[in-house]
Order: C-alpha cells, then sequence, then structure tokens
C-alpha cells in the first residue's frame, strides 16, 4: 500500500489566510484583533518561537503584545499580568509560553487567564468548558489534529481511534474532540502495555508521546491513518516525531510527516482563535454583556 | 464461572462512617460541616431523593440545608442563590438538585458554584481541574465506580478499561479518574457501533448509558468485571441498570447489582466529600488564604 503524506503546511496556509480574511472583516468594524504573549524566560529557541507568532500575527493583520516580563519575574508578576490582561479590552488573545523562571507553577497561573481570551486552551476551565460542551477554545495542538483529519476528508465518527498520550494540552483535550465527532476513543499511556493490542485494531493512530520511534509499522493495520504529533530534537539538532516513518510507510494509509505536519498547523490556529475570540468579544460587547 | 456480586451496601456503610467520623472530628475543632441543597422542583421522586440525603446527612453529624426556591424560580434567582452559598463561609458543599424549572439552563448556573464547594462536580472548572490533575471533586457518581474496584481489590492500572457513555456526570469524570489509574481507557457511546468490537477484549467494563439491556453475556470475555452505572424505571416501578444481568451471570467475574450497587454508594460520596470540602475550608482560613 502506498503511504499518503499529509503535509499541514498548505492546511496551514489556508487557515492564516482565513484568520487574514476575519483580521479584515474586523477591522472594518473598528476591532484590531490583538494576542498578548507572556514571556519569562530567555531560552533562545522560547524567544525564536515566540517571533514566529509574532511574525505569523503581523502578516495576518493582528497586532502581537509581546510581554517579556524577564527571565526572573516572579509569579506575582505574572500572575498580575495576566489578570491585567484578561481585563485589558483591547487585548483578545492571551498566551502564557513555557517555560517559566525555575520555582513558578504554571498550573497556578493559567486559571488568571480568563477563558474567552484563552486562545491556547491553557485554563482549566477551558477544558472543563471542552468537555460539558461549552464553548471554548482547545490547545491549538489538539484543533490541529482534528483540522488535518477534517482537511484530508479522514472520518472519524464511529471509527476507531486511538490516541496514545494523555497529557493535558494535546491527548486530553483532542480525546474530548474527537469524542464530540462521534468516534470511539481509547487513550494509552506509557502504562498501557503492549501498544499494538490496541493500536492494531484502530482506524486512526494519533501518537503524541514525545518519544522518538514509539509506533512503528508493526504497530498498525494496512491502511490505518497515522497522526504524528511528536517533536524531538535530536542530538544532531534534526526535528523527528514519535513515529518510525520508514517502517510505517507501505502499511499506514496515510501520516502526517514531521516536521511539516501538525505543527506547521498549530501557529494559524492561534491566530485564527484570536479573532474568534475578538469577533466574540466584540459581539458581547454590542450586547453589553461582560465578557 | 460464578459470577460474584459487587454490592455497594457494606461499602456505602464504611463511607458513610467514614463521613460521621471526619464530622465528629472537624466538632472538635469547632467546625460543623454543612451541605446546601438548592431544590426548584416539585416533582415528588426528587424530592423524596433529597429528603434521603438530609437524613443521611444528620445521621453523620453533617448539617443538611435544603434551599427549596420553589418550582418556577428563575435563572437569576437560582444565580444568586448560588452565589450567596458559595460566598457564605458556615456552607461548605453546595448541590443543585435536577429537575430545574423549564428554561431555565442547569449549565448557565453550575458555574456559580464555588469549585472547593463544589462536592458533586457539576461545575465545568471540576472536570477540568480533575483533567490537569488539580484538586476537585470527581461527580460522586463517578467516584463511586472506582471506590467500588478499590474496594474490592479489582486493578485497573495497565488494563483494559472499557467505558460505555460519554456524559459529563460519568462516563467523561470517570474516564480521568482512570486515567489517573493508569488504566487504558477507551470510551464507546451510542454512535460506537457492535460494542462487543471494544467489550470482548476488556478487563473491566463500566455501563453508564442509560439504556435497559445495553450490554449482555455475548459482549463480555469469560471473567470481566461489569459495572453497571444504569439507573432505568421499568413501567412497574422496578428498577434496573443497563446490564442484562441474567445473560452476564456465568460469564462475567464480577457484577455490580440493580439496586444496591454503584447507586447506594453515591449519597455517602456526597457526604464524605462535604467532610473532605470542609477540613479543606478550615485549613484554608488557618492558612488565611482565600478559600
Amino acid at each position: 500500500m502506498s503511504t499518503t503524506l499529509l503535509s499541514g503546511r498548505s492546511l496551514a496556509k489556508l487557515i492564516q489566510q482565513k484568520a487574514h480574511d476575519e483580521a479584515r472583516n474586523l477591522e472594518t468594524d473598528g476591532v484590531r484583533p490583538t494576542l498578548a504573549v507572556v514571556v519569562a524566560t530567555d531560552d533562545g529557541s522560547t524567544l525564536w518561537y515566540v517571533r514566529s507568532i509574532e511574525r505569523a500575527a503581523e502578516s495576518a493583520g493582528i497586532n502581537c503584545r509581546i510581554v517579556d516580563l524577564g527571565h526572573d519575574a516572579t509569579g506575582q508578576v505574572l500572575a498580575s499580568v495576566l489578570k491585567d490582561l484578561s481585563a485589558e479590552p483591547s487585548v483578545n488573545g492571551i498566551i502564557l509560553q513555557t517555560p517559566l523562571p525555575p520555582g513558578v507553577d504554571a498550573d497556578a497561573l493559567v486559571g488568571h487567564i480568563a477563558p474567552e481570551k484563552d486562545i491556547d486552551g491553557a485554563n482549566p476551565l477551558s477544558l472543563g468548558r471542552l468537555a460539558v460542551g461549552q464553548p471554548s477554545f482547545a490547545p491549538a495542538t489538539a484543533r490541529a489534529v482534528t483540522e488535518i483529519l477534517d482537511h484530508f476528508d479522514i472520518p472519524v465518527a464511529g471509527r476507531n481511534v486511538v490516541v496514545i498520550g494523555r497529557s493535558a494540552v494535546v491527548g486530553k483535550p483532542l480525546s474530548l474532540l474527537l469524542l464530540e465527532r462521534d468516534a470511539t476513543v481509547t487513550v494509552c499511556h506509557s502504562r498501557s502495555g503492549a501498544l499494538e493490542k490496541y493500536t492494531k485494531a484502530a482506524d486512526v493512530v494519533v501518537v503524541a508521546a514525545g518519544r522518538t520511534g514509539l509506533l512503528n509499522g508493526g504497530h498498525i493495520s494496512s491502511g490505518a491513518v497515522v497522526i504524528d504529533v511528536g517533536t524531538n530534537v535530536l542530538s544532531d539538532g534534526s526535528l523527528v516525531g514519535d513515529v518510525d516513518e520508514a517502517s510505517v510507510r507501505g502499511i499506514a494509509g496515510a501520516l502526517t510527516p514531521v516536521p511539516g505536519g501538525v505543527g506547521s498547523v498549530t501557529t494559524s490556529l492561534l491566530l485564527l482563535h484570536t479573532t474568534e475570540a475578538a469577533r466574540e468579544q466584540s459581539h458581547a460587547l454590542v450586547r453589553g454583556t461582560a465578557v
């Protein structure tokens, strides 16, 4: 069987264009969508990533405000900045960028991001709302997976979908998004034992464990769709996923590459979420309700 | 194979006793744990159920304050009562009893229950906190399942557990509790197609779909543990679960009966949660932190 590569790059451009169009529509309504990224690190690759978000935002007509609090910012300062940004009407979306200074607990901070501005789904309330079907933003990486499935017309309703990984940023929110789409969802993890017990029966396997070579061709059935969320940096600096691509090719029906798959869609979704947040907040203002 | 019946009644007594002991401990610290149940219906069976909670609470040394707002209470009144109870230091636990008056949206109300008093896990924030591993109360019915598994020494770590039902009150929170205990969890539902594809491979099957006779002996493997969360009232007034007991007996290794299984444990957990909430709130007062 020949394995179709599901590139995320063209999808990322489509989503970025959608964000751009929406930003223009908002501008005619007098709203300039604004994303705030709170940073408290001097880690080079993180700063590079944040600047890449800024560039993408600006090219989509979205303001990007980088709030750099320095690598020695305290939890108290971070909390107060997140509260201020949550209350600030000109800010529509907020990201708290990790890593944070040593000793600062991200879990204690994300609760300060107003849910309606929580465009990367970091506040537990966003996850809870997702679970009960109330409007909320899923983490961009989790939504990137369902956007790829939609884009390539891969159905999940009534199908057997196995998610490997149970993190709060990918595995759990993705499971909720898939359940919402009527998939039967199995969540595997490091304590699951032999993965093939589950993955061999799966129509779609999503791997989000952060372990190089975790899934190989022996784990899956012929024709299965494999979505690789892993991003592992090897010692030579190259980026690989959780899937052993060479062994999966020829068995899987389709596979997302790394790089150029799920990860390439994520930033565009942060922008789209920002415009969606701005739209919702401008409606709330018109309705006169608190956002 | 002979099927062991996993009765919940003796476990319920143990938990009720634990709540009682804890209430006594709190009393020596000057705290009388208090549960508030907000009611806005004149449905007879609901009022009967609420009075059964009240009796159980009182016999465990827990105050039970029934706040009956009448069957024509508005959403606004309900919201304001929930906010007041959330702010009232003498109240430790809050339940919003359903059904609510026609047109009143429970989803819009449960967000007003302070998470630290949300002893039946109704606020989406409680579910989100459960998902990210922060302290929170699971819905009592979901916790009743894990309490039964623990009580009868049925391990789930590394085992294949299938949950049938994806509700916000049982299926989803239970999946999170089981993942937390290292089970591999599959969530099936009305769109899953042939259930036996999943349930035949399961070590433990939990059925929480609300459909009489949904799971029968042909669905499971010999020795599987079957937990029946269903409570269906037949036209003759009798109560049955989602499991076809007669056909499962002799195949399942163990089975919870209905009535006398999961449901019988639930009320005792509402009481235990109330004492846990009271303990946590008294500590927070000592620490001088806001609860």
